[in-house]
């Protein structure tokens, strides 16, 4: 990733951060490591796939291949 | 990407640009930063997929391997 | 791509050429730039996927592993 | 994978983690083996994606590029 | 590809190839290049997905990583 | 694969494992031969999609970038 | 390939073998010539995904990263 990117990444950690994944899931948690291939590990993840709906995932390790995006906490 | 591509990207830094992603759904943002595999950094984004339902999503990352493309601003 | 690829891409430059996508989709626009992996810039672009309802998209950086095929222009 | 994500696939070892797979199925597992592509070995593990019918594995190996994320357990 | 494929491809040119393509579609033209990875480009080729509608698309190159499989014409 | 997978391979020579592929397919047979790609060589192979008309394949060949997990005969 | 799964190719030569695609198709046909990524040359081929409408497809060259499983004939 560009260097732009990582540190957005570096900034973002210990925040919440929402991060949408191929096939249409998302998932929200709060960003504890990533790197380069944007494997992630999230705290207290949820599942927000259906906001009506959230399921508690705690922990979790995310591929990074298979992230579309990933929406650091408003900072500015 | 080739130079012309990469040329087209630097003059887009800080416009808006709309981006279609794999799968169907489309983002657009002031583009803040790319690399050469198009992951790019967008700022004040939304999920402009359904046009009669945008949804503001703030800053994100958007890893490259899901960008199908991209319209830079008109410039000409 | 072989040469003689590379070669109908050099031909077509600044000539309108149809490219058809991943997933069904295709645009039309004129051929500004390619690289080896098929990346394309394309101008005055068109999203021509549905041909009763195209949509124009001005200039429009296509990820080259999307493409499915390019037709040049008829130039014989 | 990050030194991170390894560092808490270690402390997994011998636990039971939840594994999310591309396609939408669900194994959950006592986690056995890992190596950095997310191959995993589980033991006594189950096909939880349909909660209300989960089926027996046993051992499995698991092809890493199919796995989108891992819970493992609770441990703070 | 193996050699007796390259050989078969080679033996192909300016022969009627039908080229069957990932999600479903099917095109046909004159073989007029290839690579090893499969790229090739097609003269006076049709797309002939539906036998009951075929379209003329004139010379194309198709992105090798799109071919499924490829019929060279009969011939012994 | 890591060694504690590959000895899990070893040590299911010549037994029954089940496979289930990409796509939701499952298929079971004897283990023949495995690489570190997870191709695999099963004998007396059947698909076993679906439980209700299991079909007979005699020995295949499956390449292992389908594979999304394996399961070894019950051992201990 | 593993030389388990290079020789069962090896002697498969001239025989027929069965085919299965990625996305649910399968063809029959005389094995003429495989390489180490599963790219096939098969003679005499037909397309056997409905058996009640079997399609003659004369020599095909397959890509090899279409391939799931092939089976080769009966031997022992």
């Amino acid at each position: 990733m560009s260097d732009v990117a990582a540190k957005i990444f570096e900034e973002s950690l210990n925040k919440v951060v929402l991060v949408q994944l191929k096939g249409g899931r998302s998932v929200r948690g709060r960003l504890y490591s990533f790197d380069q291939h944007m494997n992630l590990v999230l705290e207290e993840a949820e599942d927000v796939t259906n906001t009506d709906a959230t399921k508690k995932l705690g922990t979790i390790i995310v591929r990074g291949d298979n992230v579309v995006l990933v929406s650091p906490p408003p900072k500015r």
